[in-house]
């Protein structure tokens, strides 16, 4: 067998899983949330950085600040969701390395010296980390609804500062009728993959 | 339970997978690596525009090659994994966007009509299915060893072409003696994540 991991948990966290655009109203919980997180926080980023951030935005009065600032198309599926979570970028996040990376603190000054490289290694690494975050969420049996179509200067100064980049917006819920269509084509390996 | 993902799998994924500096002689199947594939294709991407290109460096002419352009302190593991793989976007993957998203395939240009815009949406989206691939290579009980360190133009101009941006560097097989070192201090979750 190639694949070590059981046939359920394929299904699980991709072959059946789907982004969701419906969701029931059943509540995500705090304890979900952390679990999803106790999990997925030993994901491998570049020198332990750890970038992401990871804004749910819950009560009500934020929702609505929320959904104004996304696209036309995701407004009424965001509104449905019964959590969102803003992920973003810490900019910053060397500050934090003497004590991630405590065998080779220098690399905080040797790679991560400048803001733009920072905010590039952040993007790359934070990527990394919501992709784990979207495994994790299908791995707690919820949908992940994770999207691009938001206005980011605007979700920023909503809800993050100057320091923060927003990557994605993710609606988090159980799926609700007519939730996805069919499953769109993927590439064939052979376009994907190339042995030298 | 917060988590449906039985705890075998929570193991061989997250909690007990380590990124390796050492590796057995075991060879990398293109077997195991086509299973791989089949289960991280699903991962989701933004308009499914799926960046992500994959190249295999087997041959040991090619492995010789990388590794000259890995920095010094990768170079080793690198000398020493039965596979490594250059992960890599596809900058113009906006032409296959009329096979991947045929419900709308104006978004080829209307979203991405701009090479610019186009490089930071590939490096966003080939970021989440590298982990994708990170999460499917422990999937098939392979530990895989992601590398930031190399010479990125170097690397371009050896295995790819001016269209293909690489991410990362990937060694790929079975842990040997030493491959790690204790685990890392991840983040409390109150410093990743706040709710509004």
């Amino acid at each position: 067998m190639p694949l070590v991991l059981d046939a359920a948990a394929q299904d699980l966290l991709f072959r059946e899983a789907r982004t969701a655009s419906t969701f029931t109203d059943e509540p995500v919980t705090e304890e979900q949330i952390r679990a999803v997180y106790d999990l997925v926080k030993y994901g491998p980023t570049a020198s332990n950085q750890s970038p992401l951030r990871i804004t749910l935005v819950r009560s009500p009065e934020a929702r609505e600040r929320l959904v104004r600032h996304m696209a036309e198309g995701n407004r009424p599926k965001t509104a449905a969701a019964p959590l969102s979570a803003v992920l973003s970028t810490d900019n910053e996040f060397h500050a934090r390395l003497p004590r991630l990376f405590p065998h080779a603190p220098q690399v905080k000054d040797v790679l991560y010296a400048d803001r733009a490289g920072r905010e590039r290694s952040a993007l790359l690494n934070g990527a990394l980390q919501a992709a784990y975050f979207i495994v994790g969420v299908r791995a707690a049996g919820l949908a992940a609804g994770p999207m691009s179509g938001f206005d980011a200067a605007g979700v920023r100064k909503e809800f993050l500062d100057d320091d923060h980049t927003p990557l994605m917006v993710v609606n988090i819920g159980r799926p609700g009728p007519g939730a996805w269509r069919p499953r769109l084509p993927r590439l064939d390996i052979d376009e994907v993959i190339t042995t030298v």
